[in-house]
């Protein structure tokens, strides 16, 4: 398969950053990957791992010469790295980033000044594993992977983007960051916070912790695994996303309280009623997988 | 190994009803498992699966002989079938059921006139799939199966399925009905509840649920994967364990609105906070299955 680009960097080589690299390197769809992460010692567990090509020791040294620079850090890191890393950007090279938020990245980088080109991006993958030993080249595969570009943005850029995720083995969705934000917003963002305030529930029930320890099943493993994601990357989330989670929040503790009312009421009729609409709506997502639907579908 | 009953009655021959009857003839436990379900065509379905020895065509016929009776349907039903059943059932016998809520069902029991023992059970394993076809003769191996005896039972009861209960290559676990109904609320139906709350809510947004089913990923997926759960077994669940999971509802929804304020507020620190505790408490749970705890380390 043709090459896209002679030099990739990735900066922060965690799971995603990692992933992307040695997914890049194994598809050759880099030369080379350049990492950059602010604890040196994953560069050499990743470069071992084969994530990247060779380690940088600076931002600086790992931007030079790259056709696309990959910001792989939480949201707060890539927002304050952006303005030095488009400096020290080759002219005509594209920045892109992996954050679950856009809005936030996506209103500065609109700021920059011409001659790098942003492409907001968000693959619609991973998993509450961190680290680069965690990486999977297979990550991207059958993903959804949102691509947000800046208002008046070089279109060529989002068409390297669009061919560049093609050949992750991913589904391109060209979104609008602001709307990006509310569907990721409530696809992703409130799961997860209702994964954490389950845990967090349970935890506060000190006498019975043991007991939850030792009863709690597949079930409960399920609804709450997102809640061992990364801290910081979560809380940069919440901090980048406020207002749709909030509004979100609201919405999910208003059907929280209807079904408690059901519930304390005993309504028979209508919690079989209540049940089985989220069984149904529940089971379209199931089959999704099975069936990407046509690239564009949205656009 | 020693057969334990030359008759075992299973009433409801549903995904957990066919599991235990498979794993019962598997494993020798039984001589015969005779069935009973309210949906004939079922029978032959799960005769043929081996999850039953022969099916019965009443209620009467499938009781007659067996030493232990075990009803594996809904707790509503279960809880209208036990007064007739245990009219049926050979003195000496035991009834058991596999309910997920077992306070109403051991109340009921203790009510019973002498001659048949009652002892709850609840294997704590399951899946949001429906219906014999989705029978695993492993579900109980590993898991926890909480016994809940009836006061003033035969303890010899207790003995025998206690027993039975390790033979499946589960671990028993005795507890008082009502404190089985708190834990379970905790681990079991308020998650059930969160995970149905959340696709119920997305439902709701009309106009984004085609985006929302492009984009949702695993994390998603596993968050709401119980909501797939039997409408009628979860209406039965939320009605006899009502004070339990309401009270824990209220608990939850103030968690959530506890973290709503933090997002709002941008108060980084408590978020950080907020989510590590999350993520420390819930790791504790992934380790448990690798290390069952001794048995009887609760009683």
């Amino acid at each position: 398969m043709q090459q896209l680009f002679t030099r990739v960097s990735v900066i922060g080589v965690g799971m995603i950053g990692a992933s992307l690299g040695r997914a890049l390197l194994s598809r050759k769809l880099a030369g080379e990957v350049v990492g950059f992460d602010a604890a040196p010692a994953v560069l050499e567990t990743a470069q071992a791992l084969g994530a990247i090509s060779r380690s940088a020791s600076s931002l600086e040294e790992c931007v030079f010469g790259a056709q696309l620079i990959v910001l792989a850090t939480p949201v707060g890191t890539a927002v304050s790295l952006l303005p030095e890393v488009s400096g020290l950007a080759a002219a005509g090279s594209i920045i892109s980033d992996v954050c679950s938020t856009k809005k936030q990245i996506v209103q500065l980088a609109e700021t920059l000044p011409d001659g790098v080109s942003f492409v907001g991006g968000h693959p619609m993958a991973g998993s509450e594993k961190d680290g680069c030993q965690a990486l999977n080249e297979k990550l991207f595969e059958q993903a959804v992977y949102v691509l947000t570009p800046v208002k008046d943005g070089d279109p060529s850029a989002l068409v390297t983007m669009k061919k560049l995720v093609r050949r992750l083995g991913a589904e391109p969705l060209v979104l609008e960051a602001g709307e990006h934000d509310e569907l990721a917003g409530a696809v992703s963002h409130l799961p997860h916070l209702a994964a954490v305030a389950l845990v967090r529930s349970l935890e506060r029930r000190t006498e019975q912790r043991q007991k939850f320890l030792f009863l709690a099943a597949g079930g409960f493993r399920d609804t709450t695994r997102v809640a061992m994601g990364n801290p910081e990357m979560w809380k940069d989330i919440c901090l980048s996303n406020r207002e749709n989670i909030a509004k979100l929040l609201t919405d999910y503790i208003k059907e929280l309280e209807h079904l408690r009312l059901l519930t304390l009421s005993g309504n028979e009729e209508a919690l079989d009623g209540a049940f089985r609409l989220a069984r149904d709506f529940r089971r379209q997502f199931r089959a999704r997988a099975e069936e990407l639907p046509q690239p564009g579908r949205f656009i």
